[in-house]
């Protein structure tokens, strides 16, 4: 016990990230949802051509390129644009712009699971609302909450809820609705015309899955003006270095070649779901770069462990509604079929 | 007024970086305490030796290998030291980690303005510390706050308080002191002694300004495990990107590169002061990249402007204890001397 912390991070379990090995290139690593394939051309491109002299001056804190490539990108206004340090940053912020203190934060049971843990370090009020027995949509009637995060596709299950009970709940919900839609590249819908036409929704988006740069951290937000202007009154003041401006921007620039690998991922996680539905699994309709499977023959956890025995990275989420499923990222068609073979193995 | 919005947000007056130019190389820029020669040539080779494809991948969230060096560089465990996405990502993650809720904020007026923004954005209190006539050392006897932001030397004065003073506040201080060194490699002395033997000091470094890296936003903490294990628990997961990493990992091998530069600037610095001491003005004793100087036969607010017309950029700071006063960082030779032909253009 520390007097010096506040008691709301002394007593904070924190989020923890999926493993990252040392060495990613030893083992098949389907634990955290990033893409097969690398980025654009245009990125190695743009990287080239950086002059890391340039370094030695401070970024533009406004991001007014990249803004403004979205903002044409989604037909708004670049002021409806706020771009962070990963969607995490973007998500933080949220959850201390649109609390008051003593206000609360709503989210599925199961969702992403940094939700309660922005919560709990301010302090504030969790309001989970547990999802039907398939993870379908579920929300109990005169629900509230300050802000609400809604992951579409949902993770760790890859469901895209319906058009109609979103919209309706944007138009219902008091709060603030922070539509998480980080797979959204890899669903057969989107709901970004609710951020451009509603007061109360944001649309979250990252470059770390369709455009395969996990690495980089970049992600954006769109919505209304005072929403937005929000988070740029919080944020950091340079919260995006100059690197990470550059290529970003290049990503951005060439969003057929992220369209081409993500069509090649759905095409792969399809066959995946097959497959995985012949092995006598249950494999829950995905609109994500991965797959939420229940193993037939083979609790999660001992699939979980035994393919790593074999260097084969999933993931794997104890607990009372996620601990008999587990999460398989979507790779190439080679990562894939070695995963099958290693888990037949371990069934026949 | 926008109710989704929180109050304390709404009513914020937000930190003001300075003037960024889209086009810096067509300026003199003396505004910002950028570092004006490159980065260490070992940041270019590290840059030449990625691999862009590697930036589908997460980086490494706790970047081990950055703290294991800085852990080498400064003779402490890795466990004591945090790296940020600037060190301004630090300091708003201090103002979360070492207040409750209707806690107190304490800084010297005049510093950086960046510490009532935190206090505000959290509402908590602020506790400003007016400096004496000559902007140095007061403290009141029995002055107490959650966390006290103390930077030495200051910004925008350059002035370095004394060892005696520091040791003996963070001695008798009830709180966490975090020293902010950001400007330290041009300084005399340094504190870091203070964060390694004392419970309640941090260290705040940052690659900014010694080390020519300003646009790769990277700064770190060093101090006791217990501070150090708080902002890892309420830190983004994956909050410095790879590049980042690696390029700061390069430049934080290369400190003779830093220490050359350092001097050099060191060495205009004090001349600069000697030709502005002729010219009349007031110039306090400097243990930074820049210069606090009352001009002689101009405001300083006039001066800001002339210069400005001139493609000449320093820093103005309205106010009572500031307004007298401009702000030069120190460039090259060349951009200093052409600044003071300038300067002694429009008084002459």
């Amino acid at each position: 016990m520390n007097a010096w912390i506040r008691k709301s991070v002394r007593m904070l379990t924190p989020y923890t990230p999926g493993e990252q090995p040392k060495r990613p290139d030893r083992v098949i690593k389907l634990n955290t949802n990033e893409n097969p394939y690398p980025p654009s051309p245009q990125v190695a491109r743009a990287w080239r051509e950086f002059d890391p002299r340039l370094l030695r001056l401070y970024p533009d804190p406004l991001c007014g390129r990249i803004r403004a490539r979205i903002a044409r990108l989604h037909r708004c206004d670049p002021a409806q644009v706020f771009v962070g340090n990963g969607g995490d940053e973007i998500l933080m912020l949220c959850s201390r712009a649109f609390a008051e203190d003593g206000g609360s934060v709503g989210y599925f049971d199961p969702s992403y699971s940094l939700y309660p843990v922005l919560a709990d370090i301010r302090g504030l009020k969790k309001k989970p609302v547990e999802l039907g027995p398939d993870y379908d949509w579920r929300m109990p009637s005169g629900y509230r909450a300050s802000v609400f995060f809604l992951t579409t596709p949902n993770a760790p299950t890859g469901i895209q809820y319906p058009r109609a009970v979103v919209e309706a709940f944007c138009r219902t919900f008091p709060g603030v609705v922070v539509l998480d839609e980080a797979y959204v590249d890899f669903a057969r819908d989107n709901y970004m015309d609710l951020a451009l036409c509603r007061d109360n929704a944001l649309v979250l988006r990252s470059l770390s899955k369709s455009y395969s740069l996990a690495g980089l951290r970049v992600g954006y937000a769109v919505g209304p003006r005072p929403l937005i202007g929000a988070l740029f009154k919080i944020k950091d003041s340079y919260n995006l270095d100059r690197l990470s401006q550059a290529l970003a921007l290049a990503a951005l620039s060439d969003v057929a070649h992220m369209r081409r690998n993500t069509r090649k991922i759905v095409a792969t996680r399809e066959r995946l779901a097959r497959t995985l539905l012949d092995m006598g699994c249950a494999v829950y309709p995905s609109d994500s770069n991965f797959l939420w499977v229940r193993p037939a023959g083979i609790s999660a956890a001992t699939l979980f462990r035994r393919l790593r025995e074999r260097r084969i990275m999933i993931r794997y989420f104890a607990g009372r509604r996620t601990g008999r499923c587990v999460r398989i990222t979507v790779g190439t068609d080679a990562e894939t079929d070695a995963m099958i073979q290693a888990w037949k193995g371990l069934t026949a």
